[in-house]
């Protein structure tokens, strides 16, 4: 960042023992995100779409050293506009806070958001039928952020997270959804009360099974949908299975007997969207 | 393993100071691997796979007291049947020279094997018009194995890997592959060379990128095929851009611009399984 000093940042840090530092390191850990109700968006993309969909931001360390690109000042620009505090730091110190192989130079502690189901009931009044997808304790934090990442790409209406088991604020879940976390609206609920608050709104329930007998491009998608989706091991509970208004199965070829999480949702989340692209286009 | 005695094992180690363990641990470093042409095999799942496949096995680490199931012994026979040397270890020592968090009692040092374009090249006369993926400098090791995970999944001809990145022994491709790398021809190429060979076979190449005015869903994807996909930060390179017979978009219909590449070939190998499906079976 050549003209640094108009921005009149304090000096760098050269140590860990500042205390926005220790508090930045210890909210890699779960329990103190949860006691705190922070947590961190590192990388210029990821923060740059935290700030687009107006995700408020406490505080931010940056290391121009480490800039990858050209507009990281603009985005410090509008965070200071905001009047988030913004600290730099010796290059050997970001590169120890960061979580990062290639750190880029941005870290901001947040707060965390917490959506209820009621918080979304007359948000998908758009044109076609709301979209949903129930993802029952995932564990893996990257499958997670990628299943975010398709979500945002068939803008999906909601992410319900039942029985969480992943922290939606995992610094691994903001990374692998590339900060489409702060774009997809993501709702946190116990299992039952999604069900039956799915059940109220009218939204059939969509398992992917191999015992299924029709195939996930045979079935129609169009009407209001939730994708329920399982854990890597074991699959969806018998909640969900039992309680499911359609069954499908993704074909399996070869010698695995199922997909990774992500690309079974992915391919559902994008037959959906190919169905009512010919429906409603057509 | 109740009847241990039975296999007549030689007694646990129970230190880090024994040769071979010294030669696993050096395994994970991709110069290690490339001097010595050989690889680590760790799980159950991907062990299995492996031996079905008739991968050869060179050596295998045990600790019947982290058998997650009740095969593994089974499994284990069979390696002693082809004349396999298998060596039980203490559970803390079994845990260090393991890179899973949750290691299930198997590890395997296997010889490396390299597959060259000539050596696919009478395979792919089935039924349907070859199929294949052309996976250009994938750099995170996850991505090329869940590739290979839906690549096994839609029976794909071949992954050919193009001036490769990641090396395709890497423990977390086996790992994220579920040992599909075992079950999926795995071809490693030039560039230049892949071109050529694929305009010989009469392939076309078709290229996913944002600008192209065709959704995926709506090419013919009957025909030979080789879809071939880029770096997870630059996307493909100019020679297969300028070079796709089919260039095709993946709807993007949030704020973020590409999918995760392996999300991306996921989508694309199923579209031309649904669409050969329906051709040719219908």
């Amino acid at each position: 960042m050549e003209n640094k000093n108009n921005l009149s940042l304090p000096p760098p840090l050269t140590s860990l023992q500042n205390p926005r530092i220790k508090q930045l390191v210890k909210l890699r850990d779960r329990s103190a995100r949860e006691e705190s109700n922070l947590f961190l968006i590192e990388g210029y993309r990821e923060l740059l779409r935290a700030v687009d969909a107006e995700h408020p931001i406490e505080f931010l360390f940056i290391c121009p050293e480490l800039f990858l690109g050209s507009n990281e000042e603009a985005l410090i620009r509008r965070l200071i506009a905001r009047g988030v505090q913004v600290q730099p730091c010796a290059p050997d110190v970001f590169r120890k806070i960061s979580y990062r192989d290639r750190p880029d130079g941005l870290i901001a502690v947040a707060p965390q958001r917490h959506l209820k189901l009621n918080d979304i009931q007359n948000k998908f009044l758009g044109p076609n039928p709301p979209f949903f997808v129930v993802a029952e304790a995932i564990e893996k934090p990257g499958n997670l952020g990628t299943i975010l990442r398709s979500s945002d790409a068939v803008g999906l209406d909601a992410l319900i997270v039942c029985d969480r088991c992943t922290d939606i604020h995992n610094p691994n879940v903001v990374r692998a959804s590339v900060g489409t976390l702060f774009t997809v609206p993501v709702v946190e609920a116990g299992g039952e009360e999604t069900l039956q608050w799915l059940r109220q709104q009218g939204v059939a329930i969509v398992a992917a099974t191999p015992s299924a007998s029709a195939q996930f491009t045979d079935v129609d998608l169009f009407g209001p949908i939730a994708i329920a989706v399982g854990t890597e091991q074991l699959g969806l509970s018998e909640r969900w299975m039992s309680n499911a208004d359609i069954q499908v199965a993704i074909p399996m070829r070869g010698v695995a007997d199922s997909l990774n999480v992500a690309m079974a949702t992915t391919l559902l989340l994008y037959e959906t969207l190919r169905q009512r692209r010919e429906k409603f286009s057509g």
